[in-house]
């Protein structure tokens, strides 16, 4: 490509919305322009690089055995009643009425139309395991859109959908796109960690993120240096941290503590470790008829409560924070001084592993400005109702592998495989004839890569205080020559031409800069925009037979003989790309 | 391709709603799946035809020097409130809500988007021209979507936006898209005609349409055999067919038609010919102030009105056709005997090129059951108020060109380019600073191909019996290899996977089935997939080392040595393909 046939939109200035750093370098480097909240025309620059990251995916999909469909963007309301979602999906799914007053929906994402699919194509057992994929535009009306491409309303999306006989099958193909799409990051050129994943509102039952490793990312990665142990910190084991509850040395003690309504406050105004007091949060289940039930969640002052944890709890599926007017019906006394020992009305208690073993804990007295210390299972309150892990893994943690001490570090999610069981196709009523003529529900897995997410994920690792530095393998040049003079220099000229030829023969993605810029101009471009190879050409460097190459993230430019320019250029390139 | 690692969908019937062939064969060969009204599932099969015409179009337009972005399906009203088209557009443009309540809409196309990218991003004259494309779905609300693929509601089009400082920069711009599409559709192996177009609603100075010929097609063609001439019937000019007006020879006579509304009726009932009668068409346009002016369009009895043609005539933008109640109250008398004489209210009278020069000619009396003969302009009726090219071109008018005589016939349009001029540009404020500083309006072009629906126009144009007939360039695959017996012979194997593997090597996009069909099923099935180009393999033939050659339109098979086949059959899809 010559940068005179192609659109080069590059601003000295991020747009004040742009808060974090891949959003504002992508606008600057020309890649994307707002059109509305959350949405954004793809320009020529940032399209090249969608280009590549779909390139690799589609590949990658193909090993697999994945077969591309494309399946429309519009859809219509009876498949979300079918499937329950239409009730369910909140404010996000964008909900629209054609001119015959029809309900549709713009998909954010396809598990009901591929269901339907299969339910009218797939009529036995023989035409099973079979994935299908496509890459395709999806809106979700995010309530507050941000970070540019990171959390768009319009996306654009890889979604795939596999159909098993059984779960065994379903564990066999569940793997495949696992290692497909750890084959996908991996081309890219990604730091990246496949985690151990919810499954969210989704449903199902197994499933993993793979998340790329970057500090400014939104999710907690627990993962064990020692081992293969990965996963979201929604989803991580927390471990019960004392083996075995020792005995009761203390009195049960009413002690003021006025004003102290934290943890941390209560053991520094006491002189005690964080570790002997315990955190009470209080959670609400609307019963269908009856009362509301009220549940007093417990876990160590120094931990804090994994919402995600507690709504697995049998009976919590929709547990809600409780109200302060609950709490006070419940407790006697608004939250700050919250404890299981002697409420107004009697409360489920939930102990975290750790908190059922404590002995000689502090908790509050249910009574404004006062705790109660000394506190033991058994001797002053009965054993709690429930022992279960409900909170957040913290660094230190023993590895749930027993093979080390888990660490936690930020991750950006760029891909999700999940195992969804036969949620939908029981749902929509999408079965096959097994081997002795009786129909089955399809057992189904889902797998999607936010193709325009993994831009911004990419730029997020990698960036210095110039521009973005992309990997090759989806950067929207991989080099690019800028001749000093292209105008002016006869001799320039030429050589620029013969190398920018030689390189787009030598199958380089090569843009020549012939725009004729100042140098100073053209290398900041170029290194905002963050094309990861550069050779500059000049008639200082010509005379010596020498030209200039730079690497993106090396700190100066070496100087090669003009004849070795392009086999040392495409060299690190195809290295880069392992062909 | 693998058969057995593909879907393969084909089925036996066309659904009810089918009723072209076209919709009907794609959906029997597995290529699209109904979702809603005018709402498909593009499935595997179709996909690849799909991404061949993208490929196609896009290696065309980068050659043409557009280049390639993308835009958002969801667009924000006020750019539709700038432009005005938020008003005029009517309920084929889907309009929606976010979450916050603010409108939307799904683009069925991006005038408005690309214009205010082109007022953000071009500030000099210096930057054009430039031509921005993109391939995207698109929405249009149908009020009755049909015929598959080829009226459908969401569908994949290719639109182009070009830029230039002038017309004369505009003109240059427009010949090479229109070049480029020429290119487009030759390489695509359609036959199609670049006919000269209206404008339509979008609105702009000049425009042809790209016209698949077929005889099932929407549009009619009006084209010179002998020339190059050819236009939509909607803006072919039509000639006077008489060159001088005759001399009055008969006196006016009142005559009682009883019943004989239409001109055929009256000219049997006198035993006259139909060239003598006129046939009256009265339309209306409402005055922002003052009352709806009514205005009686005259064309020769063997004519008939062409409503576009009416609508470009000055003043008469908005005619629509008049009301009974209307034409009561002008003519005294309801529709089936009006004329231009004795009228209860002044009407304008506009008359067609032909009409103007007629003589002793036949119209309705203004009285029911009644017609006057013999009526002469000048002598009987004043000269009408405006004679102009009103009629619609019939078969052996001459051309415009004066080199031959034209014809009609039918076609399906596929792409079309229009100058737009500055219609976007004005009333979007999109300036850029000329040679003397001065801002200017960007002079825009616009550019559009239906990807989906060349699938439905290339089967319209190539079909049989059995089914769809692709031309190379756009068919699924190019080649099936068909083993007979592939899970029984292993010699039948062996030579079906050894030229596969080598059809392959040659790039020839082939798929083996090796599902283990019978021969029947296979050959029905890839017959109506419609592959250009099959290979049999069978034991019979493998003992006398030959397999069996069939092109698509051939009648029967041909036998070739079996060392043969790779080169005999890669070489006929080169050659069709041109490469």
């Amino acid at each position: 490509m010559k940068a005179s046939r192609f659109f080069i939109g590059t601003l000295k200035e991020a747009p004040a919305d742009a808060e974090i750093v891949s959003h504002q370098l992508m606008v600057r480097a020309g890649m994307i322009r707002r059109v509305a909240g959350g949405i954004y025309d793809y320009m020529p620059m940032g399209l090249r690089s969608i280009r590549k990251v779909e390139k690799i995916v589609r590949e990658e999909m193909e090993r697999a055995g994945a077969i591309e469909l494309l399946m429309p963007a519009v859809q219509p309301a009876e498949f979300w009643q079918e499937s329950g979602r239409w009730a369910k999906y909140g404010p996000e799914l964008l909900r629209l009425k054609d001119r015959h007053d029809r309900d549709f929906v713009i998909g954010p994402t396809h598990e009901e139309v591929i269901t339907d699919i299969a339910r009218r194509e797939i009529k036995s057992y023989r035409q099973m395991p079979i994935n299908f994929y496509q890459i395709q535009t999806k809106f979700r009306d995010e309530i507050r859109p941000r970070f540019g491409v990171m959390r768009g309303r319009e996306f654009i999306m890889k979604d795939a959908y596999s159909f098993d006989k059984d779960v065994d099958g379903l564990k066999i193909t569940y793997q495949k796109m696992y290692d497909a799409y750890s084959a996908v990051f991996n081309r890219m050129g990604l730091t990246f960690r496949a985690v151990a994943a919810d499954n969210g509102s989704i449903g199902g039952t197994g499933s993993h993120e793979f998340q790329v490793i970057a500090d400014t990312g939104e999710d907690e990665i627990v993962y064990c240096p020692t081992s293969d142990y990965a996963a979201n910190i929604e989803a991580a084991e927390a471990p019960a941290l004392i083996a075995t509850r020792g005995a009761a040395t203390q009195a049960l003690t009413k002690t003021p503590t006025p004003g102290k309504a934290k943890c941390e406050d209560v053991a520094e105004l006491l002189g005690i470790p964080l570790e002997t007091t315990i955190k009470s949060v209080v959670m609400a289940v609307d019963a269908a008829e009856g009362p509301t039930k009220i549940v007093l969640l417990l876990v160590r002052g120094d931990h804090s409560i994994n919402e995600v944890k507690v709504t697995k709890l049998a009976g919590l599926g929709d547990a809600r924070m409780a109200t302060e007017h609950e709490i006070i019906a419940t407790f006697g006394t608004p939250p700050g001084y919250l404890g299981p020992i002697g409420t107004k009305q009697p409360v489920t208690v939930i102990a975290d592993l750790t908190v059922a073993n404590m002995a000689d804990f502090v908790v509050g007295a249910n009574e404004a400005g006062h705790h109660i210390t000394g506190v033991n299972w058994g001797r002053d309150l009965p054993e709690p109702d429930q022992v279960a892990d409900i909170r957040e893994v913290v660094a230190g943690d023993a590895s749930p592998d027993g093979k080390g001490v888990l660490e936690i570090c930020r991750g950006i999610e760029v891909g999700q495989v999940f195992q969804l069981g036969t949620k939908y196709s029981e749902a929509m009523n999408a079965t096959y004839l097994d081997e002795s003529g009786k129909p089955q529900p399809m057992v189904m897995g889902c797998y999607g890569i936010g193709v325009t997410r993994v831009l911004g994920a990419a730029i997020e690792q990698n960036y210095d205080a110039r521009g973005i530095i992309w990997p090759e393998a989806i950067a929207p040049f991989e080099v690019v020559v800028c001749p000093m003079g292209y105008d002016r220099s006869e001799s320039v000229r030429a050589e620029a031409d013969r190398i920018y030829g030689e390189l787009v023969a030598a199958g380089i993605d090569v843009i020549l800069d012939d725009r004729g810029e100042r140098p100073g101009v053209m290398f900041a471009d170029w290194e905002l925009i963050g094309v990861p190879h550069r050779l500059v050409i000049g008639d200082r460097g010509l005379k010596e037979s020498k030209v200039e190459y730079q690497g993106r993230r090396d700190t100066e430019a070496t100087l090669l003989p003009v004849g070795e320019a392009v086999a040392h250029v495409a060299s690190r390139v195809n290295a880069a790309l392992g062909r």
